[in-house]
């Protein structure tokens, strides 16, 4: 495994570094840390990365790793830099052959996306997307309800993901995070919805598989001075006349990561909240309100949800370990790959190219609905996945 | 006092008959609890209501009570009847120069409310409009800490109003809560968003006191056969550049009465919830998530919420203590009439014809926008009190 | 109904007032509100009683309430004195025949206790002592739910009642409810054991129908210079085996009146606590943990909870409406004795005049046993009802 | 690092492993996995132990790493065997020079934790036992606020730790977590109390620093035939006068791993939850309740709490990362050693031997008291750290 991107001052790339290995099955041995050569050099030590596999740019690291033996060489590479890298070093890598785990949103735009998808079906490698949200186990306990019918025909989804960092301008003090998540340059055409938004409305995509059909967006920057949104709202429209609401805020005092989805179906209704992940709450009418927990012995749990369990229950499991979960469904098609057996590149458990594509068709037509006063748009992509 | 509506089967009635006299400043003496004269009768008893007090009709109520001796005769009459019925006792009430306590939404339609406030202004009695969330002591101290200042300028609102009961057609089953609500000719021009999105946005209305500017609606009927909306979700801007959004619904599976508010501000930000009702979460970035309980001792606490409580910390008031202290206030300025002295007509604590007019011009502009497709439309009616 | 006790300044005897006319089956009429003469007939007018039915003491309450025609006279007396003052009003009433609600602890000794009981008895009045939080309709679900077997055998009981406010030596500034509560010669042995233990003590009682055996207690000042206990923990072993803790706090900071309990049963297990009374606990291994509200439509509801709600779920009933749970039981027996008929005296929904003297032995053991270190004294009174 | 236990079926052996890398500063490399050598062999690759290094039995690994040399041989041995084999092995290690990370309860029984402590002392290596609670950011946030006065004297500590898991007699069907948990032979004399009792009775001496000084217990074995306690209560005198209780059961239906504890000061007072270990609740009379959440960047948090945090706020954290505190800190501790500097033995971060100790002189004297009928025993070992 390489790493490109995460070097001092980084949060997600530590996250990946901490998550891919938790379950013993992947090594950190080679990174591409920054663009700036000398830290990327420097950051190495930190990640008990060897120097000489500490490269200064991702094009060294591919171009190195590449002119190894097979044996020695990574078997894939993670991306975590700022959106605006994505594109350039996963084409580098997808077109070298590896593996790729990309941070989200997948691209800076949805041209990039588009072409990036065609590159990874064209390679064959395995791309993953760190949606982490799906990797928690009662998210996937709600998404094989959906599918097993428990829930019946899906109607409503509210999805809401409220931050307050970005209260004040950050950005302004030059903090790192801030820095290019408020930056056109390096975001993309959204900031809050972009960074955030597009989580949230992934989950209730992940977790209700509706085909979407149209939507009307309302962006706003609320800290003078910000060149991105910090608060947005959608209203959409699902295919099979569903209606979902995705909110995402940046500005709302003491909040911290505070992602909810509702979702309603004929015959039952879930809700859950990340900060809280091992609770899914359930109802049904006539029924007492039911907590599922996240316990791999329960009768209740469904063979997805049981498998991304690490723990017994009431030991609680969170965030590393959700993104641990999104590896290892990686590294199960991996090994797939590389014993030349079929694998799954659509409908994988694991956020993929597709799921990708979407998130950046997702942010240019909540910004460009946001530019028209809320005007409906199409949504559905072609390469939407069921 | 007098009951018009409220016979056996109803639920509301029962609720202001308890509310109105909870701090025993008030008796209930008369009613014309039913449209059918036999009824009407036969549920005085349920109410204590002397037979001779027990009348057939609101217009024989009104007749014969104004034909007693002024000491004898009700102070005020309070209207739970469906909602078709509202706009006719109301001005036969006021006109009679009786105080009025009225359910929400206050008409039919815009058009009778319009004229109703027209006919109050007239006539100078005290008229109250059941918002009852607004009557809860921690939605107060919400509101008092919005004109205090102490959340900055508001930005946000986000207001929800979820509930299940509606998720299969009680109404064919001839359910008489069910019945009315969902029959246009009862009901009024909107199911869902006239029973319970009124609430959802008169919470954001009171608490903030922002002026709305457009309305973006979507309703959804997702009950086959049902004639009017069971879900829906509306976008506002308010005049200040704040963005709110309330969501209702009847058929989310399990959920009882979940009424939830949250505001941001630039300062700080709080949210509440109607089923945990004594307890106010107050955040603001740098400090702790704060609980403000409902502590009729807390420093914290101000004068409006202390003096709207009725019992010690840790001892739950709940919903019919809310009913009570909306007639607490209206009994404190029909008091300030009897005795000829000048009592607020606007700026009331309880929700006033002029409130009653705004949630009769929120349904109306909901259920225009969602026809066109959630086409933006005005929503500041003149009547609006800051 | 006549109001003993309640003077301004009092807490508790508002709350009577209050919950007695919640059902409109009661009225307040007579009181002697004070030991303070003068006071007494000044407080009146805040109860609305006439000036001619506000005595100036007990007795003459009494005298002047028989001298009455039978149908003008009350028919219960309502006790909300300090502690000391239950036993000679509670003797008053019940040898005068009328029927009595009195406060918790129905004594100031187990002597008193005993003495009364055999009064009740003899005179075949109705007698309700307010355990109020067994008014609570999820209790009274916990109750019958273990009464049906549904938990299975029950093994293990721990109930907690947690408040704050007495930290500080508020007696010492004479406020008026700390002032008598820690003054022994008004209180009686025990202090915050006697207030809240006791609460904490019966509600397991209540809930379990389990008889005890012994009791080891340890009770403690940690406010210097109080002459009563303000922390107190109680082991109690029960008949079948079972096992009890009793925790009982006035000094836990910022806590309010949080009264808990859980119940073990071999088939099932419970958790309620008072401060969101309108939901249970509800555990089984194998199962998603259950929350039952109070729904009255509720499948799950069992008869007694059911009828022990006034509004529909979602819509929070509270303390009040707990105390009004104990009053209507009683209405209901008080009705049956005016015309003539049985009337259950000892298995009664209400808690009764055999409650009362188990909770003054419980105080008087406790406080034995805490002299003795903890030594296990006998606990299971012979008035102990099943 | 070297495991030994741990062999499949095993579950806190893998916590060990993944926790003791998390933070990328130990590799597993060793292992005796099993008592069976031939599951002890086969057992290694699910943690990518070599064969070469996958030994027979805990002694061949002391052995054979001792004889390799210094710069190659493992640096620590972490002890994840049943309660009987900690010592055996421990005392081997120590002896060895190795520095040992061994799960609780530290020994069988007192006399070898005894011997322990002077094997540790005698030979200079760090000892750290996994009472893994006192991992979280949060509770070391409590113990800092006590130690820093926040909260005043400590007088009463309330901590609770129950599960349901042996409602049933899993052992009687061989379940291996069971089935040595509820043999003497394996766990030693107490069944219930040593294996969680301990935790929470640790739980408020890390965070209280209290001195304990007697206890008075009741164990109770619920289910029949078991030759444990599966359910038990210790009462706690401290040196200060605080009154201490310590609940624990593992029968209690549908319980997963529920960890509480409350602590009461005069100034202040908390409360926190294992299984939402993300926050902690500070109360103070007059103030709104606090929730303090792990968020390294609040001001409200203290040193030793924001530097045990890995992530943002928001983004929880949990159980493996509680345990890889624990390790961070015996790392900090193992460096020192190996320069040769100065390290602290007694009042570490972590758990150490002498916390051992005080473990198995509570479970003694939990048994020896329970089996006198709650007889208030000595508590205070001269091991004991303030």
């Amino acid at each position: 495994m390489a790493l490109v991107g995460g070097g001092s001052g980084s949060f997600i790339g530590r996250v990946h570094a901490t998550a891919a290995v938790l379950d013993n099955r992947a090594a950190l041995v080679a990174g591409a840390l920054s663009s700036d050569p000398i830290r990327a050099k420097s950051s190495a030590a930190g990640y008990d990365i060897p120097q000489d596999r500490a490269y200064a740019s991702y094009q060294e690291l591919i171009d190195s790793e590449l002119a190894k033996p097979a044996t020695e060489r990574i078997d894939f590479l993670t991306i975590a830099t700022p959106n605006h890298m994505h594109f350039p070093v996963a084409k580098a890598a997808v077109e070298a052959g590896f593996n790729v785990v990309c941070d989200k949103p997948m691209t800076f735009d949805l041209a990039q996306a588009e072409e990036l998808q065609k590159l990874v079906e064209k390679s064959g490698v395995v791309f993953a997307v760190t949606h982490n949200y799906t990797g928690y186990p009662l998210v996937r306990q709600a998404r094989e309800m959906v599918q097993n019918g428990e829930l019946g025909e899906i109607q409503c989804i509210r999805s809401n993901y409220i931050q307050g960092w970005l209260r004040t301008r950050l950005e302004a003090s030059d903090q790192k995070q801030a820095a290019w998540r408020t930056d056109p340059t390096r975001s993309g055409a959204a900031g809050c919805f972009g960074d955030i938004g597009t989580h949230a409305y992934n989950l209730g995509r992940y977790i209700s598989g509706l085909l979407p059909r149209q939507i009307s967006c309302h962006l706003r920057t609320f800290e003078t001075g910000r060149a991105l949104d910090d608060y947005g709202h959608a209203v959409i429209q699902f295919e099979n006349g569903a209606l979902g609401t995705v909110t995402a805020s940046q500005v709302t005092h003491g909040r911290e990561n505070d992602v909810t989805i509702e979702v309603d179906g004929t015959k039952g209704a879930i809700q859950w909240r990340q900060e809280n992940p091992n609770e899914l709450i359930v109802r049904r009418n006539g029924s007492a309100h039911q907590i599922y927990t996240r316990d791999p012995n329960a009768p209740y749990l469904l063979p997805l949800a049981k498998s991304s369990c690490r723990l017994p229950s009431g030991h609680p499991e969170a965030f590393f370990e959700a993104f641990a979960n999104i590896y290892r469904a990686a590294f199960d098609a991996m090994i797939l790959r590389i014993e030349g057996k079929f694998f799954e590149t659509k409908n994988t458990i694991y956020p993929n190219v597709y799921d990708g594509v979407e998130g950046m068709y997702f942010i240019q037509q909540s910004v460009a609905s946001s530019r028209e006063n809320g005007a409906w748009l199409p949504l559905q992509h072609q390469a939407a996945r069921k």
